[in-house]
């Protein structure tokens, strides 16, 4: 596709959408126990559900995504959604033929209800007495909204990152709701690297004088600094030495020799610098702690005794996509997705994508993947009466 | 050798001592440009210096390390110095035959002159209006000591990771002063994924607001928790994913199920708040931005125009090491190292140590690395004479 006709095939203007449910007394039960409610989820949609209402596709987001995953949301907007070159007329998220949905995960910050709303029962935000949510929440809560949205099967569910954790949960939770789904650079387990860096992340938050224990949100002050470096080490995991190593090696930022002081001396410093200021002009940090720890829990081992018997009653078909380059959500993990689904006889496609671009190859254009993904999209949706179960 | 004779093999009580030189008008010549005087260095000397003057060995340590290489400061102490396996009779670097030196850098917090130290131009401490120094400026002034120990020529120099960068700069600024070189875990340049994790550690520092843009020493704060960031960030990088896998895997700590908080959940995260909080006892947060900056600035390729330029009139023969899990301080990077020597047609010995304990093997004892470096160094002391340049 040209430039021009790539341009074309955008969504255009979205508008981000509300629905609230739980209220009291039929609150939402949680995996910790709680009870909450009511809820919100931010949403948009993109294309049109069809009379059968076979058509829909669930995206779900990563850590620091959110329900804007295509679009603009004005004339003026320059920043498309987080996935716009996966979602339009054309696209391998094809407008024309499919129903596309993307919500804000609860404990999110960017419209769904998370630790910066509003308790009902105090008038006040929840901060920390907000629920420590899971994966299997966030799912459970996007499965209201679907329904909401006269939606009974989802014709796929497909997420990169702590996305594709959900679309694990999806179509092992909710089996006869997922014809297909499409995990990608993801586990279905963090390791304990993976743990670690998350944790150094939450300190670095705990750290900051200003968060003042989460309760910061009715003050003057923000912990924008403990955020930023939580944002600037996530950031190092997201890349490759790789793609590091090409894009910045050891250039010096504007100056010609060292400064010898703790200023800016290297291209890498500064491009850091940059990408924790703009995340904390975007993002809440107790939403950053919330869904860190939602990460950390994820562990379909843990849940379901192991791997195996997770998948055992699973009729969805996937499309599982690791990146060579990613250290984060390595193939080796996407393998042991892949290897139970085939010890249980699913009807699985594995890709690993070569790319020098780390974790953060999902969120970029790669023609391996938009034709894989469209390719098994055609598919599942040209068979779909054939697989009802 | 069995425990009892290790432990019999030990320096026992060791005493730091203490060299002041470049007292004005005599300071010392920066790389930076500025003149630093006077200078203090804390070392610890280990074994006897013969009377040819030619069995003198110089151990360089790591970031965090200090002069005290081997043994203990008291009957009563219970920690041996950080490479005290590799320090004695009959060990690696053999007390009996060999005189062994160790002092703490400049810039340090152990007895060296630091940010912490008093600029007695002042009359207080310099803090941050301590000059940025180099790993060049360190072993200029490690050469300062090693005159004033009556030693010419080092029949070696080794040392991991920074140690390790100490010691390339020995053998190729001073020539005539090293007999031979042991770099292990090392590299010429720190690579763009290195400088971002020493950039996230230190604005991990700056923004604990007690650091008080470094003028903290006089006040009641410290900011231990920044540092503590840092600390754990670092950590994760000296160990392998393979490693932690092995230690901690997802296992929870002290409870059978999530807590659902922000409290530990995972053996993991215990450990390294535990490396964070011991950390922030034994270690200045200034100087860890002082050694941290000097680390990122150590490039070969950049002062010498290339590796190979580097290294023409090196004369001492070289072990060079490196270990197969370790990812920040890798083996390709050892191999420049290596194909850089033999280019030039110098006396190279290379072993990649196969080990799952990442950076941090260098520091653990295994058997490969210390009869490598006895008989490297039994070879280079017979030979010693054979070799005058």
């Amino acid at each position: 596709m040209s430039d021009d006709a790539f341009e074309n095939s955008s969504v255009g203007v979205v508008e981000t959408q509300y629905f609230t449910f739980a209220e009291p007394p039929n609150e939402m039960q949680l995996e910790n126990g709680e009870r909450l409610g009511p809820i919100t989820l931010a949403y948009e949609t993109f294309g049109v559900l069809n009379s059968e209402r076979d058509n829909a596709i669930l995206l779900c987001h990563a850590l620091s995504g959110d329900a804007h995953v295509a679009g603009y949301h004005s004339q003026e907007d320059r920043k498309p959604g987080w996935w716009d070159f996966m979602v339009g007329s054309g696209r391998p998220f094809d407008t024309d033929k499919y129903f596309v949905i993307c919500s804000n995960v609860i404990g999110g910050c960017k419209g769904s209800t998370g630790p910066s709303s509003v308790n009902p029962k105090t008038g006040k935000p929840y901060n920390l007495s907000f629920p420590v949510v899971t994966i299997g929440d966030m799912v459970k809560a996007q499965k209201s909204l679907i329904e909401h949205l006269g939606v009974k099967k989802l014709l796929s569910v497909s997420g990169g990152s702590m996305g594709g954790m959900q679309v694990l949960e999806w179509a092992i939770e909710f089996p006869l709701m997922v014809t297909s789904a499409i995990p990608i650079a993801t586990t279905s387990r963090l390791n304990a690297q993976g743990i670690a860096f998350d944790e150094v992340g939450r300190q670095a938050i705990y750290a900051d004088a200003n968060w003042q224990k989460g309760e910061y949100s009715h003050t003057t002050r923000i912990p924008a600094e403990g955020l930023a470096v939580a944002r600037m080490l996530a950031h190092i995991t997201y890349l490759s030495e790789e793609s590091m190593h090409e894009k910045f090696g050891r250039r010096l930022r504007e100056k010609e020799r060292y400064g010898y002081d703790f200023s800016t001396d290297f291209e890498v410093e500064s491009y850091l610098r940059h990408q924790g200021e703009s995340f904390i002009k975007r993002f809440d940090a107790n939403t950053y702690l919330y869904i860190s720890k939602a990460i950390d829990y994820f562990d379909l081992q843990r849940d379901y005794g192991s791997l195996e018997n997770a998948f055992k009653n699973v009729p969805a078909r996937f499309l599982v996509i690791s990146f060579s380059s990613d250290w984060l959500f390595t193939t080796a993990q996407a393998k042991e997705i892949v290897r139970a689904l085939k010890v249980n006889r699913k009807n699985v496609t594995f890709y690993e994508i070569p790319s020098p671009y780390g974790h953060d190859a999902f969120l970029m254009r790669n023609p391996a993947m938009e034709k894989m993904i469209s390719d098994f999209l055609s598919h599942a949706y040209a068979e779909r009466g054939n697989h009802a179960v």
